[in-house]
C-alpha cells in the first residue's frame, strides 16, 4: 500500500528526455501510465516540463506524491551540484520549484539511486538486502543496498563506482584523474577496446560494419558478437573481465550477494552476463565463500529512475505522515 | 547505558596475542580492565585462552555480555570462514565453544569489523554516520559505518578494501589477485616503495638505517622522515598518493565524511597524514563539492577490535533482551 489513495507519481530527468510514470496506490510496483517529453533548454522550461509531465499523469486520478531522479551529484536537499548533462538545473531547488508548481511536496535524489530503490522494491534485487545496481551506459552509474538501505552517504553523492581508479595509468577521465573502471568497462570503454583491436587488425567484421577503424564503437562489437564473430566475442571477453575487476572491488568492499547489471549494454544480455560470470570467480576475494553471488540483468529497463524516485517519493510521504 | 548493569567484556584475538578490555556497564565508552596473553596454537588451547582472558576481566565485577573480534573472514554465524592467522580457529564455533566454556551468550565478528564500530561509538568516529575505518599495518583492514550502521555485507565479509584492485599490472597479492590496494598502501606498501627508492640510488638513510638496501622496510622510512630525510619525505609523499587513491575510490562508492586512519603506521601521525590529506583532492571525485570530508587518526589504538567486540556483544544482549 502507498501513503494514500492516491496516484504515486516518479520522473526521471535525464539530457534527452524527462520520462515520468504513475504507480497503482494499491499496488505500487504496478506502473498504470507512462509519460515523456524532450528535455528542454534552462531552468524555467525544463521544471515547467516537468510540473508538465506530473499533471499529464494526473488523467487516472490525483497525484498524491512525486519523486524526481536527476542526472548528477544530488545533495541531501535535492539540489544539483554537478551535472553536465543539466547545467539549467544546476544549484536550483527542484523540488521547492516543483512543489510550488504543483502544490505537492516533491523528493529529489540521483537518478541511479532511484533506479537502485526500484530495483530493489519492484525489479530485479527484490528482497534481497545486500545488492548492487550497476549500470553500464556511456559511462558506470549505480548504487548500493546494504542491509536493506540504499547508501547515499554523507552528501548524497553515493554509489558513483564508475569512478573508483582502477589502472592509474589508464586513459584520462573527464573527472580529471586517469583510468576510472567507466573508461574501461562502460559502453565507451567497450568502443575502446574495439578500436583498439581493429586498429591492431583484430576486429575486422567491425571495421566492416562501422566503415572505418577509428568508428568501431561498442554496439558494432555486440552486433558482429551476436553473430558469433570471434573476434568481437574476445573483445567482449576482454571487456568482461574489466566489468568484473570493478564488481570485485565492490564486493570487497560490500560484500553483495547480488550484481544487477543495468544501462544500455545489458540489452546484450547473456552474450554480455555469461562471460562477466565466468571471469568473477578470478577477480573477487575468497570466491569460493561466495558462490552464492548472483549476476542478473536489471528488470525494469528505462523506466527504473523514474520508478524508483516515485517510490523513494512515496516512502517519504509516508514517513512525514507517521513521524 | 549497557544491557545490564554487568561488565561489557570485549576480546580481540590476532595471530600473535589475545587482548581483552572490561568496559563499564554505565558507561560503556569507559574501559576498567585490560588483559593479554600470547595466541596459543590449536583450537582447544586458544578457546581456553580467551575464557581464561575473560574470567581474569571478571575480577572487577561480573560479566553480563561477550563480544570477540577475530583476524580473517567471518560469517554471519560467527564463524571463521578464512585466517591465514589463525588456522587453529578455521570453521570453528566460536561463539558456541565460548558460550560453552562461560556460560556466557557470546557475539564473534571481524576484527575491523569490531574496531570501526569501536571508532564509532566511542573513538575517532562518534557520531559521525558515514566514516570509514582504515587500517595501515602489514596489509590493509578497515570497516564502513553507513548512516549509522555497519556494513558487514551477505556473508559477513563487507569491509575489505585492501582488496580493492587499483592497478592490474601491479605486483602479486597473497590473495591470488593483482595489484591490490595494500599491496601499495600498507606498511609493506610503504617497505616496498622504500626499496625501490634504495635500490634506485635515491634513499640513502634507508640503506643506512637498514644496514642494506634489500632490508630496508616501512619503518626506516617513517624514522628517515621523522629526521627529515629529504629523499624519505619524497617517500612518504609518493606512498600517501596511493593511500589518497584508495580512500578516493571508497568516497566515489560511499561518499563518507570521515576517514579514520589506524593501524601501526599511523603511529607516524602528521607526517603521514599530512601528505594523505594533501594528496586526497586529487584522487576524489568532485573534491569541492567534499571540503568537508576529515581525514582523522583513531583514538582506540591497538584496544579498538576489544571495545568494539565488547559493544556489538552488549548491543546483541540489548536487542535479544528487547526482541
Amino acid at each position: 500500500m502507498s501513503a494514500t489513495d492516491r496516484l504515486v507519481v516518479g520522473i526521471d530527468v535525464g539530457g534527452t528526455k524527462v520520462l515520468g510514470v504513475a504507480l497503482d496506490p494499491a499496488d505500487p510496483t504496478t506502473v498504470v501510465d507512462v509519460a515523456r517529453v524532450p528535455t528542454p533548454d534552462g531552468a524555467g522550461p525544463l521544471l515547467d516540463a516537468m510540473a508538465d509531465v506530473v499533471r499529464t499523469l494526473d488523467r487516472h486520478g490525483p497525484v498524491g506524491s512525486v519523486g524526481v531522479g536527476i542526472a548528477g551529484l544530488v545533495d541531501r536537499d535535492g539540489v544539483l551540484r554537478i551535472g553536465p548533462n543539466l547545467p539549467g538545473l544546476l544549484h536550483v531547488r527542484v523540488g521547492d520549484e516543483l512543489d510550488r508548481r504543483l502544490g505537492l511536496p516533491v523528493r529529489v535524489d540521483n537518478d541511479a539511486t532511484c533506479a537502485t530503490w526500484g530495483e530493489y522494491v519492484a525489479g530485479a534485487a527484490r528482497g534481497v538486502r545486500d545488492a548492487l545496481l550497476v549500470t553500464l551506459g556511456t559511462g558506470i552509474g549505480g548504487g548500493v543496498i546494504a542491509d536493506g538501505e540504499l547508501v547515499r552517504g554523507a552528501h548524497g553523492f553515493g554509489g558513483e563506482a564508475g569512478h573508483m581508479v582502477v589502472d592509474p595509468h589508464g586513459p584520462e577521465c573527464p573527472c580529471g584523474r586517469r583510468g576510472c573502471w567507466e573508461r574501461f568497462a562502460s559502453g565507451s570503454g567497450l568502443g575502446m577496446l574495439g578500436r583498439t583491436a581493429a586498429i591492431a587488425g583484430r576486429f575486422a567484421r567491425g571495421v566492416q560494419l562501422a566503415g572505418d577503424r577509428e568508428a568501431v564503437r561498442g554496439e558494432h562489437v555486440t552486433r558482429a558478437a551476436a553473430e558469433g564473430d570471434a573476434e568481437a566475442l574476445a573483445i567482449v571477453d576482454h571487456f568482461a573481465g574489466w566489468v568484473a575487476l570493478g564488481i570485485g572491488n565492490l564486493l570487497a568492499v560490500l560484500d553483495s550477494s547480488l550484481v544487477v547489471i543495468g544501462g544500455g549494454l545489458v540489452g546484450a544480455g547473456d552474450l554480455l552476463l555469461e562471460p562477466v560470470r565466468a571471469a568473477l570467480p578470478d577477480h573477487v576475494m575468497a570466491p569460493h565463500e561466495r558462490a552464492d553471488v548472483q549476476v542478473v540483468a536489471a528488470e525494469l529497463g528505462e523506466r527504473a529512475g523514474a520508478i524508483g524516485a516515485a517510490l523513494l517519493g512515496d516512502r517519504e510521504a509516508i514517513e512525514s505522515r507517521t513521524g
